[in-house]
């Protein structure tokens, strides 16, 4: 045909990372914070890995991280920086991005891949592998997804239970999603070998993508192509605030995955990326490496003595001396204003305290 | 005779708290501390139990703490306050009182108690009550301990061993004292019935007590006298800098008590007074009430979220809100430049951080 293939990266950056409290704050979430330790958050990191994989990144995420998104990267410019006017779900995020690179590269084969702006991924090469087959896959019309090797049998998340093989080597069809499984269905998806958790990495045609949408979804698919041809423009804002609330709140997951696959229209690329949600304090301290006596440490060692602390997780944030002393498994999150004391094995209950926080109007805290 | 008979009640003011680090420090002591809610610090509850008891308080204390001491207790005056320029162990700071206010009141049948700044007592009519025998008993030239009732057996006091009853209802000969004992032995010494802790209440004729002195410890018995006779005077300054730096240093257990009950000069009298010498925040914790979720809160309890926190002991003195989430039994401590996290079973470790603080020259958080 000619025609250019392209390839764009969309990230939804959104979420506040609620079980990353007092740490992750409504203000503050997850993504715009370094949990690795290396210097960069976690948004830059996800730039850092598709940058050099794609012609472009666009994030999507909204007005009150948008200035901190564009601080935080500031190659993305003007045009790779979407500002939604109010949370309207993934698929309204993802949907937006492929409408307006549909518009804008109108002469272009556009492929985009969807990648949340707050995971970790510690195999690089294999997360550069997985996105290239999956590429490769959707060029032949398909809408694929990573599928993420399942090391243990997770509970939290859904998964993807892979078919037959297909044409791209490391590729396969997808016969169906689930929702997150209780444990013992878990363990008896693990001992098939044929599920995988379904991190919501999604990549297709723009064009694919967006004729799919329109079949199950035809007025939100009309509101998106009015934002996006409006979008580069002095209308943009009429535009947007007329039509943007009109858009259905739905994730892409009901959208369109779940649907398609009942159809055979997914495809599953397969992988073990070292991929972590980073969901929770537990995900967090298996992600830290533990220091001399056994604490891991986000942030500045220097402050924290551990002594029985085997397998604490301790973040220093506040800038205090943190001794944790006799207590295994802690976690101890010390925020200027707020300072968390649990354990691995209870921390993800904190998302109790801050509904509680949340029922009390106490923003201050959140 | 004729002569006027007072009593008076000493207080060394002295001892960091390290085990209560890291909120009691080297520079705002246990004793400075208000430990129990009550809006008066132990120092203040030790004064408050003694004034209606007493003709006078005095108070020994160090050059660090003169003036907080000072603040806390304004009705000491300049004669209530005696300042030693370095630490030289009870037998010195008890000694120094003894000293002075026989000196003062060379007419008058002085009776002196020796009571710690940092302890808690619950039972203050059983409290009265004691001394007032005790102070009957000193009358008749003996050297009288408090012997608190052993409520279980603890490893970390010193016991005191009753003998025959005295003429003195309530009051019992000492046949002697022990040194903290095992866990075995303190066993034992509870199912005798006959052993208390001494708590380093003594009560003694100022002039029987300093005689005592001057056979067991003729030097340093002569440097006091020196010292108090000056004291009132000009010279205070001048004798205390040449005379205090060659004092002893010894306790009043080992100086006098020890040797003195091998001669049947020490009776004791026993009292169930809800004492503690709020030792390590497992006795704090003991004090302290329990709020509705479980956990035991100093300070303001609107600060403090327990879920899962049954028989946590939690010190918001940061002002930060602290949320404690499946920890029970806890102890979280959090100060402006200091957290520390611990369980009431380990928490009496914490001298090992602060020992370890020291080795390093952190005196910034000591």
């Amino acid at each position: 045909m000619g025609e250019r293939s392209s390839f764009y990266a969309v990230v939804p950056a959104g979420g506040a990372g609620t079980r990353l409290w007092p740490l992750s704050r409504a203000g503050n979430p997850k993504f715009l914070l370094d949990l690795t330790g290396s210097g960069r958050t976690l948004l830059q990191q996800t730039s850092d890995r598709l940058r050099p994989l794609a012609d472009g990144v666009v994030v999507v995420t909204g007005t009150r991280h948008a200035e901190a998104v564009a601080a935080q990267l500031p190659d993305l410019g003007e045009s790779g920086l979407l500002v939604e006017p109010s949370p309207r779900d993934s698929m309204a995020a993802i949907g937006l991005a492929a409408a307006v690179l549909a518009h804008r590269l109108p002469d272009e084969d556009v492929v985009i891949g969807s990648f949340a702006a707050d995971h970790v991924i510690t195999d690089g090469e294999a997360f550069s592998t997985a996105v290239s087959t999956a590429v490769e896959v959707a060029r032949r019309d398909l809408v694929v997804t990573i599928g993420i090797e399942a090391d243990h049998p997770s509970t939290a998340f859904g998964y993807v239970e892979m078919a037959e093989p297909l044409e791209v080597p490391g590729s396969y069809a997808v016969r169906a999603f689930t929702e997150k499984p209780d444990a013992e269905t878990a363990a008896g998806y693990l001992a098939t070998g044929r599920y995988r958790w379904n991190g919501g990495m999604y990549v297709a045609r723009a064009r694919v993508l967006l004729g799919h949408l329109q079949r199950y979804q035809p007025v939100m698919h009309a509101g998106l192509l009015e934002i996006a041809a409006a979008w580069d423009t002095d209308a943009r804002e009429e535009v947007v605030a007329r039509v943007w609330r009109t858009l259905t709140r739905i994730a892409i997951d009901h959208a369109i995955s779940e649907p398609l696959a009942a159809e055979g229209g997914i495809a599953v690329v397969p992988a073990a990326l070292g991929w972590s949600d980073v969901g929770d304090w537990r995900s967090l301290a298996d992600l830290t490496p533990a220091d001399d006596g056994g604490a891991r440490v986000l942030g500045d060692a220097r402050l924290v003595r551990g002594l029985g602390a085997e397998g604490a997780m301790v973040v220093p944030a506040a800038g205090r001396t943190v001794v944790v002393l006799g207590v295994p498994d802690a976690v101890v999150v010390d925020t200027p204003d707020a300072l968390l004391v649990s354990t691995v094995d209870r921390a993800q209950e904190v998302k109790k305290v801050v509904d509680a926080l949340a029922a009390e109007n106490r923003a201050d805290l959140l």
